[in-house]
């Protein structure tokens, strides 16, 4: 059912100063951001990890009552998502439904409640 | 530097609950696992995700002294680390100490600290 392991979401306090570090100490080059995303809440850089189209998110939030702002303030910095790419985004939920998994679904995108995947968040994205 | 996002890491509390959670709800099948090993600390179980080599590994405590351990009793099940492919680690990891990143090296293995990844723990590994 899934392809790989899409992307992962880290949420930072400052985009700037994390971008600074993934790209001199990790070594990683954003090709995408800072780049406001007003709908989810949150300022983002996207890393691309590989020539498969994996990446790595980082997401700052944009005020205090997005997901990122809520999980930030709750959590710290760290990993907010993981997300597994499947072909097909319908078939896949209704799988899970069937197999009585928890799916929280906002407008169109998927998780996985995170006491299914014992304490990690899993996005389901629809890749072609 | 990194050719894909290899696996991560999910610190679980019970690893037969935790994989028939995972293999019923969540569609997986597990190709390895349970297994013990010993030197890690650690019981673990592995989920193959896509056909590139990417899994997802589900790590339960052998005792109470493992960083699995540790992690587990101050944070709760949830993501351990985030593991990224590199050709060649040693050309990795002397890039990295250039740009002055700080390196956890235990044995073969090579961690990034989570300061620098934001929260998150990154590991290197070696793959062909």
């Amino acid at each position: 059912m899934h392809k790989r392991i899409d992307h992962i979401v880290v949420r930072v306090k400052n985009l700037e100063q994390s971008m600074r570090d993934y790209e001199t100490k990790l070594g990683m080059k954003a090709s995408k951001g800072p780049e406001e995303l007003r709908h989810l809440g949150m300022r983002r850089a996207v890393f691309p990890i590989g020539d498969a189209g994996s990446f790595i998110e980082l997401a700052e939030p944009l005020g205090d009552d997005g997901a990122i702002a809520r999980s930030l303030a709750k959590q710290g910095e760290g990993l907010h998502l993981v997300a597994l790419a499947v072909s097909d985004l319908k078939a896949a939920v209704a799988e899970m439904k069937a197999n009585g998994a928890r799916l929280i679904e906002a407008g169109s995108m998927v998780f996985v409640h995170p006491s299914e995947g014992h304490g990690v968040l899993y996005q389901l994205v629809e890749r072609k």
